[in-house]
Order: C-alpha cells, then structure tokens, then sequence
C-alpha cells in the first residue's frame, strides 16, 4: 500500500554523525531509530588543516557509500569536545584534548561541502540528547547526564530541552569541586571532581601505587610492559588492595557529593552515568546520595548508560529531531 | 482623560504579601511598582493552629484597610521557608526554623477566607522572583540569587522562570557542599556552603573566639550582656584580628567555591547576592570566581541585592505577574 512505502521511506532517513574525540575522528550513518548503519574510524590529526580535510573526505566517503545503504542523509551532527556555541555551530575553545581547535566554525565548511543542514554541540550534550531520544532519558522531562571517562562531562536536560548556560558553559559537571583545597586539576582549580573521579585521575594513582609496589595483589599480574590504568585498580581492590580500595572510596565520594550538588540545584528525575566507569561508580553514586542528600533529594534514581555510541548517537539526534519536527 | 483614569484604577491595583519567617509573620499591602503602602509585623507562633489564625487574622485587618488606603487587593502571595508544592500551594517540610510547618495546604484556608487566589512559594524563590520583578533580575533571563541570612538560599530563573525541580528542592543553594569532611550541617550532611558561611555558622565562630578571649582587639568594645553576632567578626577583622580574618576567609572562600559550583552547572548571566552579608561578601565572591571558576565563566558579574524587602515583594509579585498577564 502507499501509507507502507511511505513508511518504508521515512524509515530510510538518516543522519551522518561525526564525533571529535581526543583520540579518534569518527563519522556514522545512523538511521531514525539509532541504529548504526556503517562506522569510519581514523586518528584524529594533530592540526587544524589536516582534520578538516579528513571530516570532509570521511563525510563524503560515507555520502557515497549511503546511496548503496539507501540511507537517505538529512543532515550532519557533530559532537566535539571543547565548549560549543551550537547557534553558530562554532568550536569556541577546546580542552587541552584536541590541539588546534579555537574559534573554530564547523558548520560553514561541512555545509559548503556537502550542501546539507549542520548541528554542532559538545560531546557531553550529545551524550546527553541521546539518552532523551534513544536511552534511559526517553519521556524523562528532567535529567542529567554525567559521564566519567578520560575526563569527566556532563549535560542537563530541563524541561525536555539542554541547559547551554549564558557563556555556554553549563554542565561543566567535571569542574563541580568538592573540596577547597583537594588534588589539582587540569582546569587550573582544585578539588573538581574530575581530579578524583575521573579515568585520568584514576590511572595517576593507580601509576603511583605501581610505582611504589603497592598495586599487585594475590590474584593479579600485571605484565611488565603493561599499561597501568583505572581498570587495574578497580581489579586490585576487589582482589582486597586496601590502597587501591582507599583511593576508589575516595573517588566514589568525590563523585557522589558532585552529583549531589547538581540534585540541590536543578533537582532532575534522574541521573544517568555514562561512560567506560559508569557501571563502576552507580552503586556507590546512588549510597552517597543516600546519605549526604536533603531528604527530599534522596530517592532521585542513578542509572547506567545502556547506550554503546552515545556521542554519535547524540550528533544524529540534533538532525533526527530537526528532521522529524519538520515531517511530522 | 478617560485613558488617565484607566492608568489610575490599574496603579491602585495591589497584592497582598505574607512573609513566614523562623521569628516573623509579617503581611503587607503591596502596590503595582512594588512599594509596600502598609506593612504589619507580628511573631511567628509556635504551633500551627495559632499561625494559621493569626495569618487569617492578619490578612482581614489588611483587607479592611485597603479600602480606605484606596489599594485593589488582586490576591495573595506567600513566601515561607520550607519546600514547597506552589503548585497545590502546600509546605511539604520546613526547615528547623518554623515547627509544626509540613504538610501544610495554605491556598484552601486563606482563599476560602479572603476569597481571593494564592499563590505559595519558597523564600529563596520568592527574593528570586522580587530581583527578576523590582531588582537587578529585571529582564535578565538566566539568573541566580544566593541569600546568606541566618541559613543560606537561594533561587535560580531560568529562561524568565524559575526552577522548582522534580521534588521541589531546586535551588537548595545552602547545601551545596565544598568539603568531603567539613563542618557538619543542620541538614545532617558535611562541607555544605550554609555550615560554613551563614550567619549562623559566622555567630557559632564568633562565639568560640569571644569565649576564647579571642574576638576583642584594639578600638572594639564589646559589653558584657550583648549578644555576640556575626558582625562583630567583621568589625574584629577589619580592625585587624586575625582570628576573626581567617575564619571570614574560609567563610568566603567556601561560598565562592560552592557559587563556582552553581555556575558550572547553569551558567547564567548574573549572581544577585541577597541578605545580610550580602554586600561583605560580594567582592571576596567575585575573587573566588576569578580565581577558580573556568575561564568562559570568570566573566560573571556579581551584584547585591538593593530591595527592602525581598520575600515580601517576590510574594507580591507572584499576584501581580498573574493579574498584568491577565489584564494587559
Ligand atoms: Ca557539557
Ligand atoms: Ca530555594
Ligand atoms: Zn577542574
Ligand atoms: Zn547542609
């Protein structure tokens, strides 16, 4: 019937999803309902010049190859690291992650280049716009989004819309300090719970308990070129590392009272942690918040992220939920 | 004119506010441009029968002399510490300071007696809304007010409107903590900014030292009956006392630190600091930002608050925001 071709064309609308990290430069064809149709990955170049070049080559790569997926490309999402002013689709400045990635206008080469409407945010506002659409944030009016990975980020949902703030700098939840004095962090301050919590933070002192032959335990053997990383010591402590248990304690406290002080600000439903520490931090996230919340704040629910690409998924979001409003 | 009477009668219109306070019950007949044209203060009872009566009490003397005052009552405003449901127009909890104060539906009795609607809500969002309506909140779209009286609080405008949040603890300013450990809290928490820099926690030091000998310093008298408050820890720091200097810095750093925490979360435009260490603290808190807060937010500028009154007109103002948008 024509309502079931109609159908079965709109099913076939999708976004090209690009996502800057400190690592890697990714671009995806995502269809409407979040799945991933085709994934590029490369190393994200050290330059400005050069990782122009690369997102518009990856992007014109994928264009081609979405006639044969017939996936029909409505637009372009990007997700970057660094503050993001998403009215002019503009890199205002980068974290020290990515070099070279200031006052940076990504919308108007994209869009030269492929003749397709271009949404820019940042990763951790992409992260969060894909739990709305695609995750546990679906329905949810009020949310917040922390993720714990390299760093840590975050964004806020308020009435079914992201903060962005005045300046564009809110939900820089890494930057929640919770101590005056506390371990230095790489935004200059002290005490931000990114300097406890996060992968960063972690693989530190899970470095200088390997240093000082305090890491290893029965059970555990790290070989001698090895890498040493947060995992490393999540391992240890469950092997009973006291030390390694300590610095763990103290980085789930850290995290809780941050989160804390976001539920005794914008008061959300629900906190999703997202992240390769997320499942890590959700139990003692949700005990902390037990005991050092307002009583009316207690019962906010901590749920772990159920999404495996939530930056792209988020960059297609900007240009699914563009494309939907328009059609429906 | 027939225009010049029009703009009269709408001039003559007014609210009628009503200020709960933990030593207070004060109502006033408040006009159009947030002038109070009568003001009536008595203590706040004890049990919640004789509160209820007395509000019920006040408010008839009240309407009564409008009349003759020529003031057209719109309606009534409540601002009352505690949580509070504005919606149904219910206290949930109160703070310790007001007993027999939960679960308290103030719109039923005093519409059914007045016959007018009411509209409730917290003190904190109530010296928000008076900022956005008579302070420098007027047409600032995203702002804070922290209000460091004998607790701290606080309201956050977001987008012109306040945030209440999902349990209605938005915006609990006083219980963002600083400090892993930290002093403890009413709340049963540690660290938070209201154990460290309200005038409860000023008084509680200023005690300690005067009961140390450590508070009087050269050109200061304190006599022996008088209570000892936190202003005489400014006056002792200003005329040189080093005690009393260190504890006002950690005071202020904490605030600062816990006010950095809120810009990292909503951004906004502007801090309005209200009560009454709001102008001691006003430059120490600008430091604090400068010093700790991202660079994309050490532009925030802070100001304290000019308003008289500011839980009676952000009560009024809840009536007269609904009358105007009704009327013009
Ligand atoms: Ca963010
Ligand atoms: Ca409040
Ligand atoms: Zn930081
Ligand atoms: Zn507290």
């Amino acid at each position: 019937s024509i309502s079931q071709d109609i159908d079965h064309i709109l099913e076939t609308q999708s976004a090209l999803a690009i996502d800057l990290g400190g690592t890697n430069l990714r671009v995806a064809i995502v269809g409407m309902r979040g799945n991933i149709v085709k994934k590029y990955t490369q190393p994200n170049p050290k330059t400005y010049e050069a990782r122009m070049q690369l997102i518009l080559k990856m992007c014109a790569d994928a264009m081609h190859d979405s006639v044969s997926l017939n996936c029909r490309i409505l637009g372009v999402g990007v997700s970057t690291g660094g503050r993001v002013n998403p009215q002019e689709g503009v890199v205002l400045d980068s974290t020290n992650l990515i070099q070279e990635w200031s006052s940076v206008d990504l919308r108007t080469p994209i869009s030269d280049s492929l003749h397709l409407p271009v949404w820019v945010d940042n990763d951790g506002n992409c992260a969060s716009l894909a739990e709305k659409k695609f995750g546990h944030g679906k329905r949810v009016e009020n949310f917040v989004t922390v993720i714990t990975g390299t760093g840590i980020g975050g964004g806020i949902i308020h009435n079914n819309e992201l903060v962005h703030g005045s300046t564009f700098c809110a939900a820089e939840l890494g930057h929640i300090m919770v101590s005056l004095e506390g371990p230095e962090c790489s935004c200059g301050s002290r005490g931000c719970i990114e300097a406890y919590a996060s992968g960063m933070a972690l693989q530190k002192e899970a470095k200088r308990l390997h240093d000082e032959d305090l890491l290893e335990v029965e059970g555990m053997n790290i070989k001698l070129a090895e890498p040493i990383t947060a995992a490393h010591l999540i391992s240890a402590a469950r092997l009973g590392n006291n030390n390694a248990d300590t610095v763990l304690n103290k980085a789930s406290t850290a995290l809780g009272v941050g989160i804390v002080n976001i539920l005794h600000t914008v008061n959300p439903t629900l906190v999703i942690l997202s992240g390769v520490l997320a499942s890590y931090y959700q139990a003692p996230v949700q005990r902390i918040i037990s005991e050092r919340a307002l009583p009316s704040a207690q019962n906010i629910k901590v749920v772990t992220s159920e999404l495996e690409e939530p930056a792209l998924l988020g960059a297609a979001s900007m240009v699914l939920d563009y494309a939907t409003r328009r059609l429906y």
